[in-house]
């Protein structure tokens, strides 16, 4: 119930960053780097710097034993434009030393620069400029905008690339108002930014009313003549979140609002991110590319989980246009713990809520204030209850939960992260998402690809797949991975008589433990379950211990053969998958995946899946969430959590000899002596609660590479991609 | 947001059912009533009395023209004992005139009086234990238990009958302690119980260590040798709900509790059970059959449901044991409404949710106190959100709901029905279950039906498929059911290139209205969607408003081949259904359907199912909850309601032109003038909240057929089966 360990999976503060930056910087490693926000593509410079995460060996063994202490190790993501390629270095042990020494993390190929996903800004917006300003009295005349006034700006797509051999994207158009992402115009063009000089920026062609142009030129030929469809645009507020619509009847009156009359009942070590609530404790780290990770989850002093984070979120889009066609964005790349935002206290998570900042370094450093929230809350139903009129039978054990949510935007949409612990052992994995749709120009054409939302707007068809690694250990890193099928047999027992007839048709399970490396579906109709555990522990009726994972709504991709996902996904191609763990095997993508499907750095099938036995083995069950998402009207403005959720339950299954729940203080029994009595365990409490705190929004603390202030906030995601940090 | 009509669904009041049956035990009527508390199997005697729902036609002109009013009708089920079978009148016009006439429902044959779900319970303990006195010295010996003493019960399972020839059970015996369903010992009999005259039941044959006896006299022989085995039975409290094991770091305070700071937002009509919260309204009845039924729900002024109501939740099990493998409930026959429970405030539902009482007339009358909880919660998430740098992107909208619950006790189970609504037009409709499992003897022939709970008890695989009524009325009753496919296509379009190629694979939608009544699953992977749509009603953007269907985790009957469900459960064989609305076409089963698989009063696929047209017809969509139910040790002592869920959402579908939530004042708006300011549409209320009431639980107030006091709670499950309000 108090931190013993100190977390060796936290990221490096500023002044470590700092630090490590210097040392990477100095003449003496020859790496001849430029700052990064004064840096062209052609130069050499750090995207980002962040802890390695320690082998598990020896984090077990620092676990396990009081008196061990393990180095310390980095990686940095340096970009080589001479070379035009990216690199990831490990380096250690830290802190510098004589003997901190740096090399290539050699399971990830140097990656080509094509495929990078960090921008120069001032570069991309000067020669942006540069190709499109031809087509000023285009954009006025047709859709009554400006380029060069910014009321149009445009919103490149991903993937850019299939091999790193090339960087293509086609741009979209939109009007720079609330809610861009639903506002794009009938005008896209297919741009080439490949190698590091911008001079060789093209356009290849363009698309407007259907219709290709090969060049600028051919397009404003084609305006002239009289040839081009014009737009009245409805630049009203409809894609903003502003109040629409009457006051509904008591809306003037705030909701019930959750309050703790009797104090936090979690503790959390804020120094150390570790956190503990109701015999469950674990550490936390966050991390650049995916955000909140937790380490060493355990529950009634038993480790459960030694890793769970989030490996990769990917959405593919659909449409007859040109745009929405070729996306398929992976957003790791963009950097799911670099876009994490503030909380907004008392509307994302309750007003009492623990919150902790996010530190990451990329293209410099940035502390993201109150970035994880952590609460306790009533879940939405008692745990477990009875009516009975046997003395002990008639009772309810409240069902209270511990979350941790993060919430990151990346561009349009609003992932929230939320990880859930419940009384009896349980953990929910759930994602929900929200913020606008990616949508399209509405046209006859898009009908079988998305629903009209708007005069000229379509919410375009697409998939959203995320991809957990949960790294359990079941009693010990040994475990095994179970296979239950509801099945149906017909049984002729002694006992059954001509009146229902000798012979039944009944169900039954079978259980198998999978020998080796596996993809899996979930059981049509939900006639099954899938176990991890461990054979060789057993508890006191004779099963073997256990953690079932329970779906909820998820799914995966649909489709299986787009060239744009065609190995850089495959761990979004099933429903889960369980793999023998590794040290080299510790993500199942990588942020450069996204621009290279044709040869991505890790290539999940290739990689992980080599038919390696896994009865009681160190293994990693690999989880998609997922939604189809098929917008509709009510997706405007924004997309609504309640139906755009998923999630999967991890729950013990024979792991305990009974319900752990049934300890609870936070319960009632009820007594009949002819009359009904109530027993509460603890009674409820009741004062005046503080008030909630004036509601504020902190910004981000940005820091430049060598520690001086920062931007702040980023800019505007101009081509859809992340700017980085430069210039804003 | 007033009411502006009563209630005409509301169910007779005390002083109505008295005069109602008053009338019938008339003697000018000649049926020859006895009251039902002193009945015999051989009476005529009625079971029960309820108001029966006018027909939609009638319901529909009186909610729309402010003059009409509609005859008010009773159903009565009555007992013909001696002619051995039960009748389903209706019994109208109301109040009793010289008009009022009373005539057979033609659809509900003339039903056996073996297939009955009441039992006469002095006559059933008098002859039950004259069969079994002789084995009270076995008894004795073998289990340390006595008949006589009431430390060891029997427990009948069901059907009973597989069409009405005969009436058998497989009869378990139990310890009479708390959680005597997981107390079974080994000793079950097979007894028929057929007829009116009880000094013809006769066992048939008994189980004991796997073995057949023929009678009475060969067991207690065997016994006499020796041949028997004992049991050690451990009658500790391990199966009663008293709080085990230490108590958990700060669970000495209570957690968090949620407050109406502002007051209620939602208003209730006590008095007509009418409901109005954020521009939803509806009216509830409730029903003996399954409780609470919701009738012409409102959003936002128009009808979205007519009708929406649970109509049948079965169980069944597996097992090598007869008991078990024998078991399939239908509970509708126990009554869902009938076994209704008081909530327990601060722990069932929050403190502050408003009541109201359920009252039934089933062998008498009974007002349950609290019986169902009407209460507005914070939603587990923000309903929608985005942070972004433009005017008007960033903000929040706060997810509240309203939740009417009720839970029902049926023996061993403890359902709880959630009906949620949001501020999107989403309803949830959600079960969840936890209570006692209803366990069997543990032995190495039940591996692959259950797992070992205890030293000497299985929990028995089963499925759990509840089915729901839902009338949708979208626009009006001219409706039509659109299935929607995922698929991919390749596609070859002008715009494409060479790097990627020409020829692409994506997915798109296929749409499809259904001619005919259809029998449906779930896509697997959710690659579709169900949507109940008005061709005729277009919203803004020329899309049919409709409203989609999407899933939970849920499942149908995973046995579709048992005798023991033939043709009574035909509407938990597929996930869902759609059929034209018909007056004759009320509920998908029925109390009887249970002890008649082979003969059943409705048999939903022939009934229901005759490939009527459905385009812009009035139709009705069945969906089935449920679960397959693996018992785990954490089952014991009760299961646990995270994992036994199932829910679907109802959620527009182009319904509205934009997201109507986004009128919410209860939300936030982020602006950035260079920092970030915060507008609170509705500033969080603070005050003293009012301290919960002193928790105090009814018990139900009970009264006989002509309104004198009753016996109050009901008594033991005896035979598993509820024994009706004899005796008690």
């Amino acid at each position: 119930m108090f931190l013993e360990k100190a977390n060796i999976w936290k990221n490096f503060d500023l002044d470590q960053a700092i630090s490590l930056r210097q040392w990477l910087m100095s003449s003496k490693l020859g790496l001849n780097l430029t700052l990064s926000d004064e840096s062209y593509d052609n130069d050499n410079f750090i995207h980002y710097i962040e802890i390695y995460q320690p082998p598990k060996d020896l984090a077990l063994s620092y676990l396990n034993n009081h008196s061990v202490q393990i180095p310390q190790y980095a990686h940095a993501i340096i970009h080589h434009g001479p070379e035009e390629t990216i690199r990831d270095y490990l380096i250690g042990p830290l802190p510098i030393s004589n003997e901190t020494i740096m090399k290539n993390i050699t399971y990830l190929n140097p990656i080509p620069l094509n495929a990078r996903n960090t921008f120069n800004w001032t570069i991309l917006a000067e020669y942006g400029m540069k190709l499109l300003l031809p087509l000023e009295p285009v954009f006025n005349d047709l859709f009554n905008a400006s380029l060069v006034n910014q009321t149009i700006l445009p919103a490149a797509t991903g993937p850019m690339s299939y091999d790193g051999k090339w960087r293509r994207s086609w741009v979209q158009m939109r009007y720079n108002v609330a809610g861009s992402w639903l506002h794009a115009v009938d005008f896209q063009f297919y741009v080439d930014l490949s190698g590091t000089d911008p001079n060789k920026y093209h356009i290849i062609k363009i698309m407007h009313d259907s219709k290709i142009y090969h060049s600028v030129e051919e397009i404003i030929i084609a305006w002239k003549q009289g040839l081009l469809k014009r737009f009245k645009p409805d630049l009203s507020s409809w894609a903003s979140r502003q109040i629409r619509g009457r006051q509904r009847d008591l809306d003037d009156r705030q909701g019930p609002r959750s309050v703790q009359f009797s104090g936090p009942r979690f503790r959390v070590d804020i120094k150390e991110d570790w956190v503990s609530w109701m015999g469950w404790n674990f550490y936390l780290s966050f991390e650049r590319d995916m955000g909140l990770h937790f380490w060493d989850i355990r529950f009634k002093d038993e480790r459960i989980i030694y890793e769970l984070s989030p490996q990769e979120a990917m959405s593919q889009y659909s449409g007859s246009d040109p745009h929405q066609a070729s996306t398929v964005w992976l957003d790791s790349s963009f950097g799911m713990g670099g876009s994490v935002r503030e909380v907004i206290l008392g509307y994302d998570c309750p007003t009492y809520s623990m919150m902790l900042n996010a530190t990451i370094h990329e293209l410099g450093s940035s502390v993201r204030k109150n970035a994880i929230c952590i609460f306790e809350r009533e879940s939405d139903r008692p745990l477990s209850r009875h009516f009975g009129e046997q003395d002990g039978e008639s009772g309810v054990v409240k069902g209270y939960e511990l979350v941790v949510r993060t919430i990151t935007t990346v561009g349009n949409y609003d992932y929230l992260f939320d990880y859930t612990f419940m009384l009896d052992g349980t953990i929910e994995i759930r994602l929900s998402a929200s913020g606008y749709l990616q949508g399209g120009i509405w046209q006859q054409s898009q009908i079988p690809y998305g629903h009209r939302i708007h005069q000229g707007a379509v919410g375009s068809l697409h998939d959203h797949v995320i991809n957990y690694k949960i790294d359990f250990d079941i009693v010990g890193t040994k475990n095994s991975f179970m296979q239950v099928k509801l099945e149906t047999e017909k049984v002729d027992q002694e006992w059954m008589d001509e009146d229902w007839g000798v012979g039944a048709i009944q169900q039954r399970m079978t259980k198998n433990i999978l020998p080796y490396e596996s993809l899996l579906e979930w059981p049509n109709n939900m006639e099954g379950a899938y176990v991890i555990t461990n054979q060789d522990e057993k508890n006191a009726w004779g099963h073997s211990r256990g953690y079932t994972i329970h779906p909820g709504p998820l799914c995966h991709l649909t489709n299986l053969e787009s060239k744009r996902t065609e190995k850089n996904v495959n761990w979004a191609k099933q429903h889960l998958a369980v793999s023998r763990r590794k040290e080299e095997e510790r993500c199942s993508s990588s942020i450069w995946n996204g621009n290279l499907p044709g040869a991505p750095p890790v290539d999940f099938y290739k990689k992980f899946f080599d038919d390696e036995s896994i009865e009681q083995e160190d293994l990693v069950v690999w989880v998609n969430l997922g939604t189809h998402h098929i917008p509709r009207a009510e997706d405007s403005p924004n997309t609504l959590t309640n139906l755009a959720t998923s999630y999967v339950l991890l729950s013990p299954w024979n792991y305990h000899d009974y319900d752990p729940s049934i300890d609870s203080r936070n319960s009632v029994i009820l007594k009949n002596d002819g009359h009904w009595h109530v027993d509460e365990a603890t009674k409820p409490g009741h004062c005046i609660p503080s008030a909630p705190e004036p509601l504020v929004y902190s910004g981000l603390e940005s820091y430049r590479e060598d520690g001086s202030p920062g931007q702040g906030e980023l800019g505007n995601w101009l081509l859809g991609v992340m700017p980085g940090r430069q210039g804003g």
